[in-house]
Protein backbone atom coordinates (compact mmCIF):
# COMPACT_ATOMS: atom_id res chain seq x y z
CA UNK A 1 0.00 0.00 0.00
CA UNK A 2 1.19 3.26 -1.10
CA UNK A 3 1.38 6.33 1.63
CA UNK A 4 1.85 9.80 0.29
CA UNK A 5 4.45 12.10 1.43
CA UNK A 6 3.06 15.50 1.46
CA UNK A 7 6.19 16.95 3.72
CA UNK A 8 7.91 18.58 0.79
CA UNK A 9 4.89 20.50 -0.30
CA UNK A 10 5.59 23.88 -2.04
CA UNK A 11 3.26 26.76 -2.42
CA UNK A 12 5.15 29.20 -4.59
CA UNK A 13 2.06 30.57 -6.32
CA UNK A 14 3.13 30.32 -9.81
CA UNK A 15 1.05 30.40 -12.40
CA UNK A 16 -0.46 26.45 -12.84
CA UNK A 17 -1.00 26.07 -16.20
CA UNK A 18 1.55 25.92 -19.35
CA UNK A 19 1.35 27.31 -22.67
CA UNK A 20 -1.21 29.26 -23.91
CA UNK A 21 -4.31 30.18 -21.53
CA UNK A 22 -8.11 28.64 -22.31
CA UNK A 23 -9.50 32.26 -22.81
CA UNK A 24 -6.69 35.09 -22.58
CA UNK A 25 -9.81 37.66 -22.46
CA UNK A 26 -11.37 36.95 -18.81
CA UNK A 27 -8.72 35.14 -16.71
CA UNK A 28 -10.55 32.58 -14.65
CA UNK A 29 -8.17 30.76 -12.26
CA UNK A 30 -10.38 27.71 -11.94
CA UNK A 31 -11.44 27.26 -15.78
CA UNK A 32 -7.56 27.47 -16.45
CA UNK A 33 -6.30 24.82 -14.41
CA UNK A 34 -8.98 22.72 -15.07
CA UNK A 35 -8.59 23.02 -18.99
CA UNK A 36 -4.62 22.72 -18.01
CA UNK A 37 -5.42 19.39 -16.27
CA UNK A 38 -7.50 18.42 -19.40
CA UNK A 39 -4.88 18.67 -22.31
CA UNK A 40 -1.79 17.72 -20.02
CA UNK A 41 -0.72 21.47 -19.66
CA UNK A 42 -0.08 21.31 -15.46
CA UNK A 43 3.23 22.34 -14.59
CA UNK A 44 5.45 19.14 -14.15
CA UNK A 45 5.53 19.41 -10.30
CA UNK A 46 1.96 19.21 -9.88
CA UNK A 47 1.26 16.28 -12.51
CA UNK A 48 4.10 14.40 -9.98
CA UNK A 49 2.18 15.12 -7.53
CA UNK A 50 -1.11 13.84 -9.17
CA UNK A 51 0.56 10.99 -9.69
CA UNK A 52 1.10 10.03 -6.38
CA UNK A 53 -2.43 10.66 -5.10
CA UNK A 54 -3.49 8.35 -7.77
CA UNK A 55 -1.33 5.37 -6.98
CA UNK A 56 -1.99 5.80 -3.11
CA UNK A 57 -4.59 3.69 -1.07
CA UNK A 58 -4.21 6.10 1.89
CA UNK A 59 -3.20 9.78 2.32
CA UNK A 60 -2.15 10.75 5.71
CA UNK A 61 -1.48 14.52 6.33
CA UNK A 62 0.79 15.62 9.24
CA UNK A 63 1.50 19.02 10.24
CA UNK A 64 1.51 21.22 12.89
CA UNK A 65 -2.15 22.94 13.77
CA UNK A 66 -1.30 26.70 12.72
CA UNK A 67 -4.60 29.19 13.27
CA UNK A 68 -7.50 25.96 13.94
CA UNK A 69 -6.10 24.87 10.46
CA UNK A 70 -3.74 23.22 8.77
CA UNK A 71 -0.40 25.31 7.48
CA UNK A 72 -0.32 27.36 4.34
CA UNK A 73 1.97 25.33 2.42
CA UNK A 74 -0.13 22.43 2.97
CA UNK A 75 -3.40 24.08 2.31
CA UNK A 76 -1.06 25.27 -1.02
CA UNK A 77 -0.91 21.79 -2.13
CA UNK A 78 -4.81 21.07 -1.82
CA UNK A 79 -5.14 24.13 -3.84
CA UNK A 80 -2.69 23.71 -6.17
CA UNK A 81 -2.75 19.74 -7.04
CA UNK A 82 -6.82 19.00 -6.41
CA UNK A 83 -8.31 20.60 -9.69
CA UNK A 84 -11.24 19.97 -11.24
CA UNK A 85 -11.12 17.02 -13.84
CA UNK A 86 -8.34 15.57 -11.52
CA UNK A 87 -10.23 15.36 -7.89
CA UNK A 88 -13.58 16.22 -8.68
CA UNK A 89 -16.18 17.21 -11.54
CA UNK A 90 -19.40 18.84 -12.62
CA UNK A 91 -21.86 17.04 -10.24
CA UNK A 92 -18.99 14.10 -9.36
CA UNK A 93 -18.11 15.67 -5.65
CA UNK A 94 -18.56 14.15 -1.80
CA UNK A 95 -19.14 10.38 -2.46
CA UNK A 96 -19.51 10.72 -6.52
CA UNK A 97 -16.03 12.32 -6.20
CA UNK A 98 -13.15 11.50 -8.24
CA UNK A 99 -10.75 9.67 -5.75
CA UNK A 100 -12.81 6.96 -4.21
CA UNK A 101 -11.17 3.81 -2.76
CA UNK A 102 -8.80 5.88 -1.32
CA UNK A 103 -8.28 6.87 2.48
CA UNK A 104 -7.11 9.75 4.51
CA UNK A 105 -5.87 10.34 7.57
CA UNK A 106 -5.57 13.99 9.66
CA UNK A 107 -2.64 13.28 12.01
CA UNK A 108 -1.28 16.92 13.55
CA UNK A 109 0.29 18.44 17.09
CA UNK A 110 -1.57 21.47 18.66
CA UNK A 111 -0.46 24.14 20.96
CA UNK A 112 -3.24 24.40 23.22
CA UNK A 113 -3.99 21.63 25.60
CA UNK A 114 -7.07 18.67 25.22
CA UNK A 115 -8.53 20.47 27.93
CA UNK A 116 -8.28 23.96 25.56
CA UNK A 117 -10.54 21.91 23.16
CA UNK A 118 -13.56 20.61 24.44
CA UNK A 119 -17.30 21.51 23.77
CA UNK A 120 -17.47 23.81 27.51
CA UNK A 121 -13.57 25.72 26.01
CA UNK A 122 -13.64 29.09 24.48
CA UNK A 123 -11.27 26.96 21.65
CA UNK A 124 -14.13 24.30 21.29
CA UNK A 125 -14.28 20.82 20.01
CA UNK A 126 -11.51 19.50 18.24
CA UNK A 127 -13.90 18.38 15.78
CA UNK A 128 -14.80 21.96 14.65
CA UNK A 129 -11.46 22.61 13.17
CA UNK A 130 -11.43 19.10 11.49
CA UNK A 131 -14.74 20.62 9.27
CA UNK A 132 -13.29 21.95 6.15
CA UNK A 133 -10.06 19.71 5.91
CA UNK A 134 -11.85 16.43 6.12
CA UNK A 135 -15.04 17.05 4.74
CA UNK A 136 -14.63 20.27 2.56
CA UNK A 137 -11.38 18.83 0.95
CA UNK A 138 -11.34 15.05 1.37
CA UNK A 139 -14.94 14.09 1.38
CA UNK A 140 -15.36 16.61 -1.09
CA UNK A 141 -13.06 14.52 -3.40
CA UNK A 142 -14.94 10.80 -2.40
CA UNK A 143 -11.90 10.29 -0.26
CA UNK A 144 -12.74 8.28 3.31
CA UNK A 145 -11.34 9.58 6.38
CA UNK A 146 -10.39 7.65 8.94
CA UNK A 147 -10.75 9.12 12.86
CA UNK A 148 -7.98 11.98 13.22
CA UNK A 149 -4.78 11.56 15.35
CA UNK A 150 -4.20 14.50 17.62
CA UNK A 151 -0.80 14.61 19.65
CA UNK A 152 -1.43 17.73 22.01
CA UNK A 153 0.88 20.20 23.21
CA UNK A 154 3.46 18.01 22.61
CA UNK A 155 5.74 21.24 23.24
CA UNK A 156 5.01 21.24 26.86
CA UNK A 157 5.02 17.11 27.83
CA UNK A 158 7.57 15.73 28.83
CA UNK A 159 10.04 13.62 27.30
CA UNK A 160 8.48 10.41 28.33
CA UNK A 161 4.73 11.78 27.32
CA UNK A 162 6.21 12.59 24.15
CA UNK A 163 8.09 9.07 23.68
CA UNK A 164 4.16 7.60 24.73
CA UNK A 165 2.74 9.46 21.54
CA UNK A 166 5.25 8.47 19.51
CA UNK A 167 4.69 4.51 20.69
CA UNK A 168 0.86 5.14 20.14
CA UNK A 169 1.01 6.61 16.73
CA UNK A 170 3.26 3.58 15.69
CA UNK A 171 0.97 1.10 17.19
CA UNK A 172 -2.04 2.32 15.37
CA UNK A 173 -0.05 2.28 12.66
CA UNK A 174 0.16 -1.27 12.63
CA UNK A 175 -3.76 -1.92 12.34
CA UNK A 176 -4.78 1.23 10.59
CA UNK A 177 -6.35 -0.74 7.77
CA UNK A 178 -8.77 -2.56 9.98
CA UNK A 179 -9.98 0.24 10.72
CA UNK A 180 -13.25 1.57 9.48
CA UNK A 181 -13.81 4.89 8.23
CA UNK A 182 -16.09 7.65 10.07
CA UNK A 183 -19.09 8.76 8.75
CA UNK A 184 -18.41 12.09 7.36
CA UNK A 185 -21.92 14.32 8.30
CA UNK A 186 -22.38 16.72 10.12
CA UNK A 187 -23.12 15.03 13.11
CA UNK A 188 -19.53 13.64 13.56
CA UNK A 189 -18.44 17.18 13.57
CA UNK A 190 -21.52 19.38 15.50
CA UNK A 191 -23.42 17.20 17.50
CA UNK B 1 -10.17 55.08 9.15
CA UNK B 2 -7.60 52.93 7.95
CA UNK B 3 -8.68 49.43 5.92
CA UNK B 4 -5.76 46.92 5.70
CA UNK B 5 -5.01 45.94 2.05
CA UNK B 6 -3.59 42.15 1.77
CA UNK B 7 -4.24 41.97 -1.93
CA UNK B 8 -0.64 41.70 -2.37
CA UNK B 9 0.05 38.99 0.53
CA UNK B 10 3.14 37.16 -0.12
CA UNK B 11 3.32 33.13 1.28
CA UNK B 12 7.04 32.29 0.41
CA UNK B 13 7.73 30.36 3.54
CA UNK B 14 11.10 31.98 3.89
CA UNK B 15 12.49 31.50 7.11
CA UNK B 16 11.23 34.14 9.06
CA UNK B 17 13.72 35.53 11.21
CA UNK B 18 16.57 37.04 10.31
CA UNK B 19 19.73 37.07 11.85
CA UNK B 20 21.15 33.90 14.34
CA UNK B 21 18.73 31.74 15.67
CA UNK B 22 17.51 32.39 19.46
CA UNK B 23 17.69 27.94 19.74
CA UNK B 24 20.03 26.60 16.92
CA UNK B 25 20.28 23.71 19.45
CA UNK B 26 16.49 22.65 18.58
CA UNK B 27 14.71 24.50 16.42
CA UNK B 28 11.23 26.04 17.27
CA UNK B 29 9.22 27.73 14.68
CA UNK B 30 6.85 29.76 17.55
CA UNK B 31 9.84 30.55 19.39
CA UNK B 32 11.94 31.92 16.91
CA UNK B 33 9.24 34.03 15.71
CA UNK B 34 8.47 35.74 19.33
CA UNK B 35 12.04 35.39 20.38
CA UNK B 36 12.87 37.96 16.64
CA UNK B 37 9.33 39.91 16.90
CA UNK B 38 11.03 40.90 20.65
CA UNK B 39 14.37 42.19 19.52
CA UNK B 40 13.37 43.57 16.32
CA UNK B 41 14.46 40.68 13.67
CA UNK B 42 11.15 39.79 11.47
CA UNK B 43 11.99 40.41 7.90
CA UNK B 44 11.08 43.55 6.65
CA UNK B 45 8.08 42.34 4.72
CA UNK B 46 6.92 41.30 7.74
CA UNK B 47 7.82 44.31 10.02
CA UNK B 48 5.74 46.68 7.62
CA UNK B 49 2.58 43.78 7.16
CA UNK B 50 2.25 44.26 11.02
CA UNK B 51 3.21 48.16 10.82
CA UNK B 52 -0.97 48.14 8.85
CA UNK B 53 -2.34 45.43 10.98
CA UNK B 54 -1.35 48.01 13.82
CA UNK B 55 -2.59 50.97 12.14
CA UNK B 56 -5.51 49.72 11.25
CA UNK B 57 -9.37 49.96 12.30
CA UNK B 58 -10.81 47.40 10.06
CA UNK B 59 -9.36 44.65 8.45
CA UNK B 60 -11.58 43.33 5.41
CA UNK B 61 -10.04 40.30 3.97
CA UNK B 62 -11.57 39.44 0.82
CA UNK B 63 -11.03 36.59 -1.19
CA UNK B 64 -12.71 33.52 -3.28
CA UNK B 65 -13.60 30.45 -0.61
CA UNK B 66 -11.12 27.59 -1.99
CA UNK B 67 -11.86 23.86 -0.33
CA UNK B 68 -13.78 25.46 2.60
CA UNK B 69 -11.13 28.28 3.55
CA UNK B 70 -9.49 31.10 2.72
CA UNK B 71 -6.47 30.25 -0.17
CA UNK B 72 -3.01 29.24 1.10
CA UNK B 73 -1.35 32.54 -0.05
CA UNK B 74 -4.00 34.67 2.44
CA UNK B 75 -3.53 31.78 5.15
CA UNK B 76 0.49 32.52 4.95
CA UNK B 77 -0.43 35.99 5.56
CA UNK B 78 -2.14 35.04 8.31
CA UNK B 79 0.81 32.48 9.63
CA UNK B 80 3.71 34.68 8.80
CA UNK B 81 2.19 38.07 10.30
CA UNK B 82 0.09 37.05 13.30
CA UNK B 83 3.03 36.27 15.70
CA UNK B 84 3.53 35.74 19.34
CA UNK B 85 4.22 38.59 21.01
CA UNK B 86 2.44 40.86 18.15
CA UNK B 87 -1.47 39.46 17.99
CA UNK B 88 -0.88 37.67 21.06
CA UNK B 89 0.95 36.44 23.89
CA UNK B 90 0.74 34.17 27.44
CA UNK B 91 -2.67 33.84 28.10
CA UNK B 92 -3.44 36.88 26.22
CA UNK B 93 -5.80 35.64 23.81
CA UNK B 94 -9.15 36.02 22.50
CA UNK B 95 -10.86 39.27 24.59
CA UNK B 96 -7.57 39.68 26.24
CA UNK B 97 -5.93 39.74 22.27
CA UNK B 98 -3.59 41.96 21.49
CA UNK B 99 -5.08 43.50 18.72
CA UNK B 100 -8.56 44.95 20.31
CA UNK B 101 -10.02 47.79 19.47
CA UNK B 102 -9.70 46.63 15.49
CA UNK B 103 -12.34 45.24 13.52
CA UNK B 104 -12.69 42.68 10.86
CA UNK B 105 -14.85 41.48 8.43
CA UNK B 106 -14.39 38.51 5.80
CA UNK B 107 -15.80 39.24 2.49
CA UNK B 108 -15.83 36.48 -0.41
CA UNK B 109 -17.05 34.72 -3.35
CA UNK B 110 -17.93 30.95 -3.39
CA UNK B 111 -18.22 28.46 -6.47
CA UNK B 112 -21.34 27.23 -4.68
CA UNK B 113 -25.09 28.03 -4.22
CA UNK B 114 -26.82 29.46 -1.58
CA UNK B 115 -28.84 26.62 -1.03
CA UNK B 116 -25.79 24.77 -1.57
CA UNK B 117 -24.13 25.75 2.07
CA UNK B 118 -27.51 25.12 4.06
CA UNK B 119 -28.13 23.28 6.97
CA UNK B 120 -30.16 20.45 5.01
CA UNK B 121 -27.25 20.44 2.21
CA UNK B 122 -24.37 18.44 2.26
CA UNK B 123 -22.11 21.61 2.40
CA UNK B 124 -23.29 22.22 5.73
CA UNK B 125 -24.37 25.63 6.94
CA UNK B 126 -21.42 28.45 5.33
CA UNK B 127 -20.68 29.70 8.89
CA UNK B 128 -19.07 26.40 9.66
CA UNK B 129 -16.22 27.38 7.43
CA UNK B 130 -16.03 30.66 8.86
CA UNK B 131 -15.15 29.56 12.67
CA UNK B 132 -11.19 28.62 12.12
CA UNK B 133 -11.19 32.52 10.33
CA UNK B 134 -13.10 34.63 12.41
CA UNK B 135 -12.92 32.68 15.69
CA UNK B 136 -9.59 31.10 15.58
CA UNK B 137 -8.09 34.00 13.96
CA UNK B 138 -9.04 37.41 14.51
CA UNK B 139 -11.39 36.74 17.78
CA UNK B 140 -8.16 34.79 18.86
CA UNK B 141 -6.28 37.74 18.40
CA UNK B 142 -8.40 40.09 20.49
CA UNK B 143 -10.00 41.22 17.28
CA UNK B 144 -14.02 41.72 16.74
CA UNK B 145 -15.91 40.25 13.72
CA UNK B 146 -18.31 42.03 11.67
CA UNK B 147 -21.17 40.03 9.65
CA UNK B 148 -19.09 38.46 6.48
CA UNK B 149 -20.22 39.17 2.82
CA UNK B 150 -20.77 36.92 1.20
CA UNK B 151 -21.37 36.57 -2.68
CA UNK B 152 -22.92 33.16 -3.56
CA UNK B 153 -21.23 31.83 -6.77
CA UNK B 154 -20.66 35.15 -9.00
CA UNK B 155 -19.64 32.69 -11.76
CA UNK B 156 -22.91 31.59 -12.34
CA UNK B 157 -24.80 34.71 -12.46
CA UNK B 158 -25.69 37.08 -14.34
CA UNK B 159 -24.38 40.25 -15.32
CA UNK B 160 -27.07 41.95 -13.87
CA UNK B 161 -26.98 39.82 -10.59
CA UNK B 162 -23.43 40.26 -10.46
CA UNK B 163 -23.69 43.91 -10.62
CA UNK B 164 -25.86 43.61 -7.93
CA UNK B 165 -23.63 41.99 -5.87
CA UNK B 166 -21.44 44.86 -6.27
CA UNK B 167 -24.56 47.63 -5.14
CA UNK B 168 -25.10 45.52 -2.33
CA UNK B 169 -21.54 45.69 -1.17
CA UNK B 170 -21.12 49.35 -2.04
CA UNK B 171 -24.39 50.16 0.23
CA UNK B 172 -22.79 48.24 2.98
CA UNK B 173 -19.52 49.66 3.07
CA UNK B 174 -21.09 53.24 3.39
CA UNK B 175 -22.98 52.45 7.06
CA UNK B 176 -19.77 49.76 8.07
CA UNK B 177 -19.32 51.93 10.90
CA UNK B 178 -22.39 51.65 12.42
CA UNK B 179 -23.10 48.07 12.64
CA UNK B 180 -22.25 45.83 15.47
CA UNK B 181 -20.16 42.94 15.82
CA UNK B 182 -20.95 39.53 15.63
CA UNK B 183 -21.06 37.43 19.09
CA UNK B 184 -18.25 35.31 18.10
CA UNK B 185 -19.17 32.07 20.82
CA UNK B 186 -20.19 28.73 19.37
CA UNK B 187 -23.81 29.86 18.95
CA UNK B 188 -23.21 31.75 16.15
CA UNK B 189 -21.95 29.09 14.44
CA UNK B 190 -23.26 26.28 15.10
CA UNK B 191 -26.91 26.83 16.51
Amino acid sequence: ALILDTRNARNDCSLLPTGHLHNSEAFNYGVETWEAYKRGGLSRDLVEEQKKVQEADLLIFQFPLFWFNMPAILKGWMDRVLVQGFAYDLSKAYDGGLLQDKLSLFSFTTGGSQEMYSNESISGNIRYVLWPMQHGIMHFCGVKVLEPHICYAPEHASEEKRKEMLTAWTQRLKTLWKEEPIDCSPEWYFK
